[in-house]
């Protein structure tokens, strides 16, 4: 059962406003939210049918109805899940290969660059206060479940990137061919706007230009979270 | 202007059976119809806001108010096009290197995937008929105009793969690590669905067997427009 003010609170959760408040956010579907139970993720509300069952997680039974109107998805899967927000880590310093976005906005390219952090083992992304929010529901999802893997921090990226002794990479009409170029396995790759790129105070603070080489003159340029994917592809084939 | 009847007709052809009996597709946005009037395409229809202007071309100059009513796009962007279908050709041999999509079913991932294509020098993206319909609206807008320079060609992808002396990649799940293997200036590259991969008979005809490493034990796996970036990464770089 679910109550008319539980799915109310739960549909608040859209809005980052609540979630922020709230200190919540929404995942839903055995894998997204098998993964993040995997990880520790403590669930403060856990509404499923019967289909779906997990050991030492007590559900609030809902049917197919009730779970339809209280989900965000078109095709609700199941289970529906409130986590609290990993605290952010005030003191956390860069370490090993970590992205940074800068003002990266659309959910579904957000959600996918999580997917591929995840995929290349990294461990953690730093994001601008104008990029996108992982807690959004459609990021979550999107992310397939590697959000519970990948550390999410939202910080001042300009104090960040200038307090590292790391090497600063970014790919940059004026930087040099990336398969040409030597990458190290520590550093920071930023990542920015789909539109406007990276802004103009984090691009004086790139230390390592790089460029992924088009191979038709007119080409369109690359979406973002394709670029971050043959970046770090690159970047972890050689280490 | 634009008449009643010219929007019911447009609109006719967000469905696939309209726009194969008419032959016709429909592409929006300066950039989008810039391309294809760019790469030759001739427009049966053209409608636009006074904004938009070309050289040689004459359109229907209609209202803000007309073009949000016959546009696709939440956002209409000054100008829309109607344009022939390209004609399949039929005894196209498979040359250098081209793509073989067996099943991609998401107009998003299809439209990444073109613009992928377009960014590494792909000439043609070879479809099997289950392949969503690379000249739905969502597909084209997804290409940002690659579309207007990859030959979309669908057709029967077992028949086209027994035929060719090509080799035939295909990432597999017991595939050799792609960053260690050779990789030929020309072949065919299989990508298959999005939940289930590449069908058997495709599968039994992949004569190089790719293996995109993970980075990370759990992760969760790549999105196939992803997939598809990494490894037209890596066959380009060598190349």
């Amino acid at each position: 059962m679910i109550s008319k003010n539980q799915i109310k609170y739960v549909h608040q959760l859209e809005m980052k406003k609540y979630r922020q408040r709230e200190g919540l956010f929404v995942a839903e579907g055995p894998k997204v939210v098998g993964d993040l139970l995997d990880a520790g993720f403590k669930p403060s509300q856990l509404y499923s049918t019967e289909q779906w069952q997990r050991a030492g997680f007590e559900s609030n039974i809902v049917t197919d109805e009730e779970l339809r109107k209280v989900s965000f998805l078109q095709h609700p899967q199941q289970v529906l899940a409130v986590f609290p927000i990993p605290q952010r880590q005030e003191a956390c310093k860069p370490m090993g290969l970590s992205l940074a976005l800068d003002g990266v906005q659309d959910p579904g390219n957000l959600g996918t660059i999580i997917r591929v952090a995840d995929w290349f083992g990294i461990d953690t992304i730093y994001c601008s206060p104008d990029t996108a929010d992982a807690w959004n529901p459609k990021v979550v999802q999107a992310t397939m479940g590697s959000i519970a893997r990948v550390q999410m921090i939202y910080t001042d990226l300009e104090q960040l990137i200038s307090n590292t002794s790391l090497p600063v990479y970014a790919t940059l009409l004026d930087g040099n061919d990336i398969y040409q170029q030597e990458l190290s396995s520590e550093g920071i790759i930023v990542m920015g706007n789909e539109g406007n790129g990276i802004s103009a105070p984090i691009r004086q603070l790139v230390s390592r230009k790089l460029l992924i080489p088009a191979y038709r003159i007119g080409a369109e340029s690359l979406n973002v979270a394709i670029a971050t994917a043959i970046v770090c592809s690159e970047f972890k084939r050689r280490s």
